[in-house]
């Protein structure tokens, strides 16, 4: 049967052009061509060959990214390619290795932090990876309370140095990628001591071993914190502990562009604005939001192409079975799903929009958009990362059992993408921050200061209290403006009331600590705003190709109706809309889901994907499921031998009653 | 440090008896001791260590199983202990084993599809393992429909045998436990042939391999299907991959009690009525759910403990950290799982009862409870384990970065318990049947067909769609009878609104798949009522012991005013309470949550859960944490040497920008 299509009859279905869709779901026709060129490129190099990671041993599977790495960097090297390559290339290698954190937190830090000089000394030898970098920022005691690090850098004025010191157990590195068994360099945060006097968390360029025969430097102990969720997963990295006993730098390895410490010892702020560093913090949530996509959108086609492919009862007279896809049960998990992953894919790019306009303002030293934006940014992230992980997890469930195995792709897709709901900030910790923000806006509403970007519409704060929503019928759902004003009138009315209740506490303090639970749900309803705002806008612009505008309003409403069912508590208890009202909704989001089935295998075709990329039995394009699982099977270790090493000794003597006497 | 105990000061502020604690959550003292003791015998044996699974691999790993089992069965021998005693013991052993099918499914269902002599023949065999057996139901084309099983057994007259036979590669049976590489016989599920006449599917016991060498018997492809989720979790398991190639087995091996087969390939109906299998499968799921509260008790004492240990932000001064177990945020997702874990172990000891009514009355051939009996094990199993497979996963995010290390004990307790939202009925299926009985009993309504047990409220149904919620102050959502009637109230009003929508299809087969998904929710809010009902039962009983019963209390209506926020939707769209009765239960709830902060140790401890079993660096007992996570992390293989395997390899010629000649 090999080279039989078998969802080509579920290819047929689709109403709109399917080529133009992976041009949008890529941005542009250039970043499809790089993807693809890239994508292709992995998939047929056997060095980057993932399938038997399951299989591997710690230090097996350890030693085998290495390999990927050192390949990858020399095809980059070989093929010459430029960042936005290389960058796609990692990408599609997939697995996490030292080499994220080295060009993904380490370099940026240089980069945002140093000053032109330190700049000039690091990076050049950063680009060439003559040295390897990890980011240390957390502690075993310490991860989201970052002004609670108790690494400390003291000043030495007699030697010129930075003493870097870990002085309790709670003060030892934990958690930095790269640091454990690879980077030769870190930058260190540590609280920043000279003259008996405290100054808060800086970072330090600190050399952690050797370059000639990569050993610990003198006063450090490094070593890999053991294993995380998953077999695979996160443990292809070399997560780290790291102590320092009295380690001594040279002063000019403190990252000074903000503030610098002098020959003598004296702080000194620079005048460039401490501010630039919260573009870092945009630039990273952004990247992660792009993430959240890719990971969902990659579940989603798993779980779409099997649905289509598993039969389960519903055969009339032996003939044959209904495809589970065709459940509305299973369209009302999947479906909202994969209108989730177009919604996070144009909301992502929408971030990097953000991005470069906040640095562009940065830059003419306009600082009015950054709380905003980094509100945004962080709401965003932990938006998509917790929809992202529970997302992957049930389209495992939409797979029933054949979903639970490895060969399914779905496990380790979990494993590794469930820490983007931890690293970069807690979530929780996250919303609490935009709850705060939004705290703060509605205090301000009326006072003059009008409210910006992504919280614009509380300046009709007045008009969305009163609404009323004017949906009559459930077509009505169909129309963005009722959609807009349904979501926008909810987090205004949830904010305003949580802002009501705050001010009834004398301590605001003791209030927002109090209500915070309830300031989390008005962080979340702010959010998700935002997403459908968005996609919302994302179809106002011009969208070529035949039936690809349509299709992407229907997922849009999905994603929307969705929500609004999920959080109807919300949009009733504020009287946004009224039980009737929700109860069209839910009609229409019913014949949404018709809508969208025919086109669903062509969706999740538009993401693009090789079979090397989604890694799943499940998944494959040519939905030719079973024999590939059966295939797979046999792979296991286990397998080598029929009867089972331990058996002779363990089994046998149990049924043959002679246990008594077995020495175990 | 050692010695100390962290959590002393917490345990000091106790309100209530904790060893009478202890005695209601194992449900006697009897059980209490049972448990104690099996618990202690297994935490002592070195054989039974645990916390090197994440680094063996699949072979040693599974290997390290075969010795556990062995060495558990000797105990058990040696130490003559009862059924009860050696069941608690194996729950201790705490890793998937061959063993579980054998005593879980093998012989129960020898017991409840074999005739009296079958029984005598099989089960003595099975009762000493000399004979180790598995239960073949499950194929890789079919598992949700078991009607559409496709291994055929063909009757042959000339032989008076069998013909065991797999006639397509989606035949293959795939994923019994116990299969791939242990069990010598097999319950195996087959479409019954007898002159050319099928005869639905039936349970037939065949061997599978030699008693001598172990090697498959002729006819007989049988393997390990391969890696599953997780590091260690279900992989300790063989559950396997077994094809017939026309393997012949005496008649008298196909389970009869229901049914027989005559020499002459007659089928004949014995007078055991069919109904009786049913009573099976309300005793399998009735250790699920009990299954269920202790996987989530596990979790949450992990993340309890852990969350009194973890301090982040909150110093004034320098001063100490607030433990993060003080965030309103944490105690909000934290406690409501907490209460679960009580409210599923009441539900369960109540189901464990159902079974013997449900039994007696079988054996008095009153047949009238069995389908509201088998509809509320299958949506109690349903509801159970969904809410503990995410309540697991919500305790590891509890814990930060952290939870995401192997020696949290949180990442394999979510591998290893996430199968059961999908074995024993696929959960979204199951509760597709309680909505299928939901139905049918509120279109009986009103002809005199009272419904009974956990439908009886709905004999009220006049006068729940009718009532107003009495709450007007906060206080009064802790009056029982308010409680229950809100849910009564939903639940009733959801069913009779779906019931409505569902009399609107001409077709009601089509109506059903077209509300499906809606219908589910009305199951589901069926389900909680009943949970909600028999902890409210569970108090009106006599606890003794001080402070216990008022600390149950405080669980119970956190369970219930938490779900009642999780669902506003349902319970405002069917105006069984009003927007400011929502909040003022809210209000009520972060009031219980305050009640309950001073005690959550204690109810934690309450579990008696050893250290071996938590197997938690985060949840052990004395809460050292720090120097248990540090201790840990050196154990890991990659920390053998300090230069890792593949650095001179892949590393240092990218280091040495050698990397163009390198040969990788
Ligand atoms: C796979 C992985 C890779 C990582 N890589 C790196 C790296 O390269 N470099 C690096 O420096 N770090 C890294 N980290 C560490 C990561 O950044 C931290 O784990 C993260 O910041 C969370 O902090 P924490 O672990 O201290 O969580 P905690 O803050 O301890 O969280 C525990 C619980 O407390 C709650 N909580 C904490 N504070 C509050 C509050 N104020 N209000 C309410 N609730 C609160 C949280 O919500 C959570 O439920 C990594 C972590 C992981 C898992
Ligand atoms: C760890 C593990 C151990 C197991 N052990 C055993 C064992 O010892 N013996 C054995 O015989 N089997 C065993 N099984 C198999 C298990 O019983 C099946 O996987 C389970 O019954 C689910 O069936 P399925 O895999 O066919 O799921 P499917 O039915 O294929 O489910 C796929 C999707 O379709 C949906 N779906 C299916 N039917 C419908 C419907 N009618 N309406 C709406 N939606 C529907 C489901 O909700 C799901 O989302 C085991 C499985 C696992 C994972």
């Amino acid at each position: 049967m090999d080279g039989v299509d078998h969802l080509a009859h579920e290819r047929n279905k689709a109403q709109f052009d399917v080529d133009e869709m992976k041009i949008v779901w890529a941005g542009s026709r250039h970043a499809f061509h790089v993807s693809d060129r890239m994508a292709r490129l992995v998939a047929s190099d056997p060095v980057f060959r993932k399938d038997n990671r399951a299989m591997l041993s710690r230090k097996e599977l350890f030693k085998n990214t290495l390999k990927k790495a050192a390949h990858a960097w020399k095809r980059i090297i070989e093929l010459r390619l430029s960042e936005e390559e290389a960058g796609k290339l990692r990408f599609y290698v997939d697995e996490p290795a030292f080499t994220d954190l080295h060009w993904g937190m380490f370099v940026p830090a240089i980069k945002g932090q140093g000053t032109d000089e330190q700049q000039q000394k690091w990076l050049p030898l950063a680009y060439k990876m003559q040295i390897i970098g990890c980011y240390a920022q957390t502690e075993l005691g310490h991860g989201s309370n970052v002004q609670g690090l108790e690494t400390t850098a003291t000043f030495d004025p007699e030697t010129d140095e930075f003493i870097i010191h870990s002085p309790t157990l709670t003060s030892s590195k934990w958690w930095p990628g790269g640091l454990g068994k690879i980077s030769t360099h870190a930058v260190v945060y540590a609280r920043l001591i000279t003259d008996g006097q405290e100054h808060g968390v800086h970072g330090f360029i600190v050399q952690l071993r050797s370059l000639d025969d990569h050993m610990p430097l003198p006063g450090i102990t490094v070593g890999d914190i053991g294993m995380k969720f998953g077999s695979g997963a996160y443990n292809t990295m070399d997560n780290g502990v790291l102590r320092f006993d009295h380690v001594r730098i040279p002063r000019n390895q403190m990252l000074m562009r903000v503030m610098q410490v002098t020959r003598e010892g004296k702080c000194v702020q620079s005048n460039v604005p401490r501010q630039l560093i919260y573009g870092t913090m945009v630039f990273v949530r952004q990247t992660i939001v792009a993430d959240a996509s890719s990971a969902l959108s990659r579940a989603v086609c798993i779980a779409t192409r099997y649905s289509a492919v598993r039969r389960q009862f519903g055969s009339q007279d032996g003939g044959i079975e209904t495809q589970v896809i065709d459940y509305k049960t299973q369209q009302n998990r999947l479906f909202p799903l994969l209108a989730s992953a177009y919604a996070f894919r144009f909301v992502g790019e929408w971030l990097k929009w953000l991005y470069t306009d906040v640095t562009q303002r940065l830059q003419a030293n306009d600082f009015s958009t950054l709380p905003e934006a980094h509100a945004c940014t962080a709401g965003l992230k932990s938006l998509t990362t917790s929809a992202t992980a529970d997302a992957i997890e049930e389209c495992r469930k939409l797979c029933g059992g054949h979903g639970y195995l490895s060969s399914s792709g779905l496990p380790e897709l979990f494993a590794v993408y469930v820490p983007a709901c931890t690293y970069e900030g807690d979530n929780v910790v996250l919303l609490l921050q935009v709850a705060r923000f939004l705290m703060k806006t509605v205090s301000q509403l009326g006072s003059g200061k009008r409210p910006i970007g992504t919280t614009a519409y509380m300046a009709q704060a007045e008009d969305l209290l009163q609404c009323r929503c004017r949906v009559q019928k459930a077509e009505d759902w169909l129309k963005p403006s009722i959609l807009l004003e349904a979501f926008e009138a909810r987090a205004v009315r949830i904010c305003v009331a949580r802002a009501e209740s705050l001010s009834k506490f004398p301590n605001p303090e003791e209030g927002f600590a109090e209500l915070s639970a309830d300031l989390v749900e008005a962080a979340i309803a702010h959010c998700q705003l935002i997403v459908v705002s968005k996609f919302i806008e994302k179809l106002q612009q011009d969208i070529p190709g035949k039936g690809v505008k349509q299709q992407l309003q229907i997922l849009c409403n999905i994603y929307a109706l969705n929500l609004l069912h999920k959080h109807l508590g919300d949009f009733l208890s504020t009287g946004c809309i009224t039980p009737e009202q929700a109860s069209l909704a839910n009609d229409q989001l019913r014949s949404l889901y018709s809508q969208i089935r025919p086109n669903a295998i062509a969706l999740v075709d538009a993401f693009n994907y090789t079979d090397h990329y989604l890694g799943s039995v499940l998944g494959c394009y040519d939905g030719n499921v079973y024999p590939k699982l059966y295939e797979e099977a046999w792979k296991d270790p286990l397998n080598d031998s029929v009867v089972p090493d331990g058996f002779h000794e363990y089994v046998r003597p149990m049924l043959k009653q002679q246990l008594r006497n077995a020495r175990l």
